[in-house]
């Protein structure tokens, strides 16, 4: 069994060979941008990880992992319009480093280059392999969309919200890795626990991600604490308080999220003290080993070794610990 | 051999039976509502009638040819949001009767359902389905975003506008009709032929278009004269004429195209002048029929007979003097 660093070796180098020096460049070039722009490369290393746990030469896998990647950064590109954003892993954007028209039609083309890559697999089930990456691709769109609705909508339920979260990313992670299960000619049993496996970790992860934008230490996460406060996103700390709080500091809390404030530090230490106050990190982080627990329960019923299902269960773990 | 009548009502009552009707509705609703919008229909019939021509079961392609109009949707949302359209159809656009992030998320979504569809196609070859499907599908990004090229450029070569109008619209329909043969399992060059007699086709309906916006007859056409000189695209004709014209006429036509005027009529009257004094309809005309020529002369290469592929070649007539 590969670890993490040794896949992550092996895709950074698939895609740098990926050659998408056609014309006309503005379309072409922000493909290659995007994908140089690095990142934890997740999705394609989950793809290898899985076809290596089902016992299949890895090399079957690259193309789908790649797939997945263009992919996951063809939604990165067209996120970044609706939600404004100017920067990206320290660099503009797509849309603010040439323009607008650019960002939709260069996400459309990564779409369909993404779909070019994972038919490049050598498999006898390429429809089954598009069918589980279009389920999870269909889904991405969903959860973005349902997280836009959220933005003018009062009345989210923590049910909602970690619905969306499951579709707008756990999917494709659990989708990634019944990608490499497929290949490897799984049976329907384990790849439906692999899949299950990375959903869970997926959901666990944004809950995690949350909790950090609150309660992380600012240096370590890489980005500002209370980004999301500042931004007045309904994270699942924010939906828990409004569950757990009062009508006195609901109408607080509410009154905070009314606007985007000028003085932004004091509104995020105002709804941090909330937060803490109805300690939402307590309940933030049960849910979140709720997840874990289920996802490692999946994990479990994988019929292979349990020293080859090590590897994913670290990788996991240790994720965890480098995000916290 | 089914006409273009009976196979339009197919692809009619099929468009029909779709069901999106998931959530969220901001989703699936403006897929709904693109495809309910009408149209001739011209991409999905041409891959039923090459299906038909190669002597197949026209149920075997349904599905890719929904696939194609899917795909086209998807394209005249996207385009919709980069033309700052307010009208497609007679009715607002996705963009405007919805917003800018549903009519990107819509129109991604929508690309994902033209792959599902196309492959729920019963055949032994999907994979190269696909790749003529994505091969067009890339094309189609690669004109729309060459044509966005062309706005800030006063160099457009005719032979530059004929590449891109290429692939911005006419490899398309050499696609649709590609794809009904490679259901059909029609031999290699057959599949070519019938491809470049659809591009080729695809060429002169364009050139065909850009004509009938200065020399048509409006109520007819169905728009009004002038559209395209009120909008200062460059046309086939605007380039013939900056090509034929003498450095004061160039002048003066590059100066009609400086500003989008205010007294539209008396600049499209000033304009269509020039395109009369420099015979630019003729010149348009004997390129239209070249490709028309070069379309039919792959149609008689193929190997099927004569009386099977009049069906084609009618059909192409008929849709030209339709619009003329």
């Amino acid at each position: 069994m590969k670890t993490y660093k040794e896949l992550y070796t092996i895709i950074e180098q698939q895609i740098k060979s990926l050659n998408y020096n056609n014309e006309p460049r503005e379309l072409y070039d922000p493909i290659t941008y995007m994908l140089s722009l690095g990142g934890k490369r997740l999705r394609p290393v989950l793809v290898l990880m899985a076809s290596d746990l089902f016992g299949v030469d890895i090399k079957k896998s690259i193309q789908a992992a790649l797939a997945v990647e263009v992919f996951h950064n063809f939604t990165l590109v067209h996120d970044d319009i609706m939600d404004n954003a100017d920067i990206r892993r320290g660099m503009p954007t797509v849309h603010k480093k040439w323009n607008q028209t650019v960002a939709i039609l260069s996400g459309d083309l990564m779409m369909i280059k993404a779909i070019d890559l994972l038919c490049e697999t050598e498999t006898l089930n390429l429809k089954k392999l598009i069918a589980v990456f279009n389920k999870a691709g269909a889904e991405v769109c969903e959860g973005q969309q349902i997280d836009m609705n959220f933005e003018s909508r009062n009345d989210v339920s923590v049910k909602e919200y970690i619905e969306m979260i499951t579709l707008k990313t756990a999917v494709l992670l659990g989708a990634s890795l019944q990608l490499g299960a497929v290949i490897a000619d799984a049976n329907n049993a384990d790849e439906k626990h692999i899949y299950e496996f990375g959903k869970n970790i997926g959901i666990a992860f944004q809950i995690q991600d949350d909790i950090l934008d609150s309660f992380g230490e600012g240096d370590k996460v890489g980005k500002k604490i209370g980004g999301d406060i500042a931004t007045n996103k309904k994270t699942l700390l924010y939906l828990k308080a409004l569950e757990l709080s009062n009508a006195s500091t609901r109408s607080t809390l509410e009154n905070l999220y009314q606007f985007k404030h000028e003085n932004t530090d004091t509104k995020i230490l105002s709804v941090i003290s909330i937060f803490k106050e109805l300690n939402v990190l307590d309940e933030a982080e049960k849910l979140k080993q709720y997840y874990l627990a289920e996802a490692f329960s999946h994990l479990n019923q994988i019929k292979v070794e349990a020293i080859k299902k090590e590897i994913l269960q670290n990788t996991a773990v240790e994720l965890m610990q480098r995000m916290s």
